[in-house]
């Protein structure tokens, strides 16, 4: 699979094989590679996670970490000849969610940013609103705020891939 | 896109913009618009939930409120030049299982309805099975009951979409 | 739809027809076929399921139940002229983390296996990584597993199948 176009959102379920398929799509494009990590390691667990996937990810990529202010990074890396892939939108969700951020103008900042980007960039990220309504309320903002965030994203990139079984299925594109 | 059938089944997450993309497919047919909302406000979340979606909407629908009997309120609707639009079938099933209803029986009477309809008529549902096993059983019950609907539902209408971040996918027709 | 490989494997949530979609495809190979049964029935719940899918397959399959020993199990099974169906890889991760086995040894066994199976043979499995991430930690194991075996499956099989409502998706193949 071969990126036709600039922007793509790349969704998936937990452990579907979408960062790897992202990774590829990436590598495809011979461009130069900058990976941003958007999560956090709250825990040993995360942490765990974290270094398991810069280790399949492997050196030949620059990586910037950053929970928060991903517009502001993202303006900063944008150069042509580059390929960015944001892993995942669903982390820097849960990252705004914590700090009390406006997750609706957040979003919104982020999807226009791309009618301008220079570069290349893939987003990855989890789609969770498959199963039964969580009894947590928390959950439940996120599980919303993950899905509007994805329509929009979704709404602007020129390509979309569903990925389940390390298989893409393309969305949109 | 356009309705090419009569009836259709609209799948997807939460916030996955099914009832929107339902609600557009309505709206192409050019039909008067009738919209059959299931769902009870129990608590203020859900009336808030209630209220945006019918403010998304716009005011150019007929708006029929029917939680537990819908084969009678689609009977009472339908005439040729109308389009229904359900929204949506898990809530109806919440309904029904809260009053101890005989679901299989009202599923088997709904898709037997379809068959006689003489309006075009859109269903929306939640697609709920995709997550991990709930450890709450009348969760769990909710799900079979669920997933049994969509099944039988989708057997006999003649389109089926699975939406994701806003994107339809094509199942049937 | 009709088999067009000798391997396939086929997912989708709860109640999505996974398992009624896989035996008409093995049914409509005209071979002979074999059923591989993987679950317990720890309680009457799980085996009033395991009794309504017996039911609902009827008499024309022999069937095997082994919750552990899959790959073994396989390798008596195995002939040409047959149809195997394992239904489902779900089940199965469950009761290998029940006795703490090495699932990444036992992933790779079996996907190692599928390149000499000489019956057509058909895993059914559960996607499970759509929901909301689990509080719970075994839960969140669980996923993992089960998301990597079937990315692993994925990988060696001729065909992979998507289910929902009834409806197979073709992924691969």
């Amino acid at each position: 699979m071969i990126l036709s176009g600039k922007t793509a959102l790349v969704l998936g379920g937990a452990r579907s094989g979408k960062s790897s398929f992202s990774e590829r799509l990436a590598q495809a494009t011979g461009l130069e590679r900058h990976y941003v990590a958007t999560g956090r390691a709250y825990d040993d667990e995360m942490r765990e996670r974290i270094t398991r996937h810069q280790d399949d990810r492997g050196p030949s990529w620059v990586t910037h970490e950053e929970p928060v202010e991903l517009t502001r990074t993202l303006g900063a890396i944008d150069a042509p000849g580059r390929v960015v892939l944001v892993d995942c939108l669903t982390l820097w969700v849960t990252n705004l969610m914590m700090q009390g951020e406006d997750i609706p103008a957040r979003s919104a900042q982020l999807a226009a940013q791309l009618s301008t980007f220079e570069a290349r960039i893939i987003f990855v990220s989890n789609e969770v609103g498959l199963g039964i309504v969580p009894e947590n309320k928390m959950a439940r903002e996120f599980r919303d705020h993950a899905g509007r965030l994805h329509q929009q994203v979704a709404a602007v990139v020129d390509e979309v891939f569903f990925v389940a079984a390390g298989l893409p299925l393309r969305m949109k594109g």
